[in-house]
């Protein structure tokens, strides 16, 4: 029998294409290195409260299972949005964790997510330490909004970057086709909050035969709306088709996000952030009034992120890489940290996975550098896409069954 | 040099994912068929009475072209959305396009689209046996809303159909991984005017590992508010994540489309058709009033008209053969005509082309019949997704160019 104990890990927060080829990651590499079992906590954090959790190896039978695992999207083990409240306010709730992972002969924990996971990893690598608890606390890197501190990048940006410009290099297609003479706006929104990054990837569309899209406004920059109209109005005028990239989270100067002007935005979740939607359609909206000409908002929607079909074959690899990184740091001792991933080369793009201090990274949101963006703040530069290309490189097909992507599902029946 | 003088060949209405398939089936077979030149109408008839045509050996110049242009999506050629006036309203026009077909020595016109393009054909060709011209006039059928009569189903339906049913598994999983023990409720918003076959197709994320969608509404049936949040009410109390597709076109019983509750439906094109847009999010947020509940519209937009990197085998390939037959057709004195797919098999499932007067297929919508919905009018059955299945079967990969699909684009300085 293995001297070595059990590994759990848990998936949080939005998902990503490529959410799960880290767990795949975590688990081989657990495997490979000795650990005893692998816990999977269904719903994350919040799962495991309620003693939600599964044994892998009664999901996990074969390779064949870990390469359709890297293929499925959103969060195999299920994620959940739950923000573990300071020690001192709630003490029992922590000794109640503690009191499952000692049961369950937990040796390291490890959590797949983005900022707020971060913190999760933080708050009991603290409480560990302070109790003198034996567990080890690693997080794994994960967002579509590449909004993480410190990592060049996250995992699952490099997917969504690759649907959002094969997406829009589609609709842009689309809406050349059908004009003729004819004014006609497209509007396109892509998720990021607070961070661009995605938005901005809709200028990989930039290609030999492609355009891409006219105009790219991300959150990180002021929304103008007398500046957009003159500018769309100067661009439909002179070419008629006009393409327009916005982020859900434009916001006018006094604060107000664009898509609470449509009666959008009432929605807050658990960490009070609103849920922004219907920017495209209100901006869509005001233009046809204004402009008096056809115009279309297209959302890609959670689709950016659940989009396994168009991963990114580097995107998929880097995720198992973290996943695995963050076995070995714990297997040696590591606690309180974050895998990175460093750029290692440009030409040709490598990359590894590094370490760092979680206390550092935790709550703090990488956005894009106003010297990526250009000056009228209306597109990115080239800098900016020479960072995001290497990311969206390769494909991993998935695994065609009856002619739909076939994906691994969490049996339900062997829960708890 | 041939004694077969030139084909010219036009794309109309709302483009598809394999609408080029068709086109690089007209071209490879005029070629083979010893046509002299092949021209392409730019933006349809529209394009062609302002003489904008290009003569497409100047496109393609190779078997890697026609490869690449069945893997474009949108009209190659450009689209138009132009009604043919009577003949004996507007004789000049007739009279002028008659012109330009001599001039370019054209022997055979094959225009590929739908319902008002099969219009636009049967015209044509009235016109020339009226007045004795010798041109010959047929159509290709193409719509991804699968409402044309007396064929079997249209090319670009079963692409459609595939994006949809693949983009709603992902959708499924992602609302999934995110909901713990929290009510969610999603709505999906499919194209489709007055036929539900999109609609219904989101029922073929149904498969080993996926639920599919709870419920479905075609806009073939009557759209009852209450008796949906009902339904929708017992569901979410039940299973706390609920999915529901609609069509864009669901109407009320007073014959309002769902979406002008919304403030949409406010664009009316050529046609006098309404743009339909906003049912899901108008739902959704009626949703969230009534049951206090955590909602997403997700409309899947001009992308699942225009996603060819998810297209299908079976539809790139039909569609192909179409595009010939048509030119087999004109080439042995067929005019007035429209080429049909005929379902020869069902297992294995085989097709084959026929041809059929289109004087009897003009303007004739074909819906979904009523019983091939469920009795409760929100689900299809089985004999739907028999007939649906065959259609989204075998792959076409994209041409992967630094990571995106590569499309093939008309040289805008090739334009007359």
């Amino acid at each position: 029998m293995s001297t070595k104990r059990n590994i759990i890990v848990g998936q949080s927060g939005g998902p990503t294409a490529v959410i799960n080829s880290s767990l795949a990651g975590v688990y081989k590499t657990a495997k490979e290195r000795g650990f005893h079992k692998v816990y999977g906590m269904v719903h994350g954090v919040q799962g495991l409260l309620d003693e939600q959790y599964v044994d892998l190896a009664t999901q996990i039978h074969s390779d064949m299972d870990i390469e359709l695992l890297k293929r499925t999207p959103s969060a195999f083990l299920g994620s959940c949005r739950f923000k573990m409240p300071e020690i001192h306010d709630n003490p029992d709730l922590y000794e109640k964790l503690f009191g499952i992972l000692d049961k369950l002969e937990i040796e390291a924990f490890i959590y797949i997510g983005g900022n707020d996971s971060m913190d999760t990893i933080k708050k009991l690598a603290d409480y560990a330490v302070l109790k003198g608890h034996s567990q080890k606390f690693l997080g794994v890197p994960k967002t579509i909004d590449n909004d993480l501190a410190v990592t060049d990048h996250t995992p699952g940006f490099g997917s969504a970057a690759k649907y959002i410009a094969a997406s829009t290099k589609e609709v842009i297609r689309d809406a050349l086709g059908l004009s003729y003479n004819k004014e006609n706006i497209t509007i396109l929104e892509i998720m990021g909050r607070n961070a661009g990054w995605l938005t901005g990837a809709t200028a990989l569309a930039k290609t030999e035969e492609c355009d891409g899209p006219d105009l790219i406004y991300l959150p990180e920059i002021t929304f103008d709306m007398d500046k957009f109209v003159k500018k769309v109005k100067e661009l439909v005028e002179k070419q008629k088709n006009v393409v327009v990239a916005v982020s859900e989270g434009i916001k006018l100067a006094d604060g107000r996000y664009v898509c609470e002007l449509s009666g959008g935005g009432d929605y807050v979740d658990a960490f009070g952030h609103k849920q922004l939607q219907g920017t495209a359609a209100y901006l869509a909206g005001f233009l046809a009034g204004k402009l008096g000409c056809k115009t279309r908002g297209i959302e890609f929607s959670t689709l950016q992120r659940s989009a396994s079909h168009m991963a990114s074959r580097t995107d998929i690899n880097e995720a198992f890489m973290v996943g695995g990184a963050a076995v070995k740091a714990v297997d040696e001792g590591d606690t309180g940290k974050m895998v990175i991933i460093e750029r290692v080369s440009e030409d040709p793009y490598t990359s590894t996975a590094g370490l760092f201090d979680v206390h550092r990274i935790a709550n703090a949101e990488k956005v894009v550098p106003r010297e990526w963006v250009n000056k009228d703040g209306n597109y990115v530069t080239e800098e900016f896409l020479s960072y995001v290309k290497p990311l969206i490189q390769g494909d991993y097909p998935p695994f065609m069954v009856n002619g739909l992507p076939q994906h691994l599902v969490l049996k339900r029946g062997n829960r708890k």
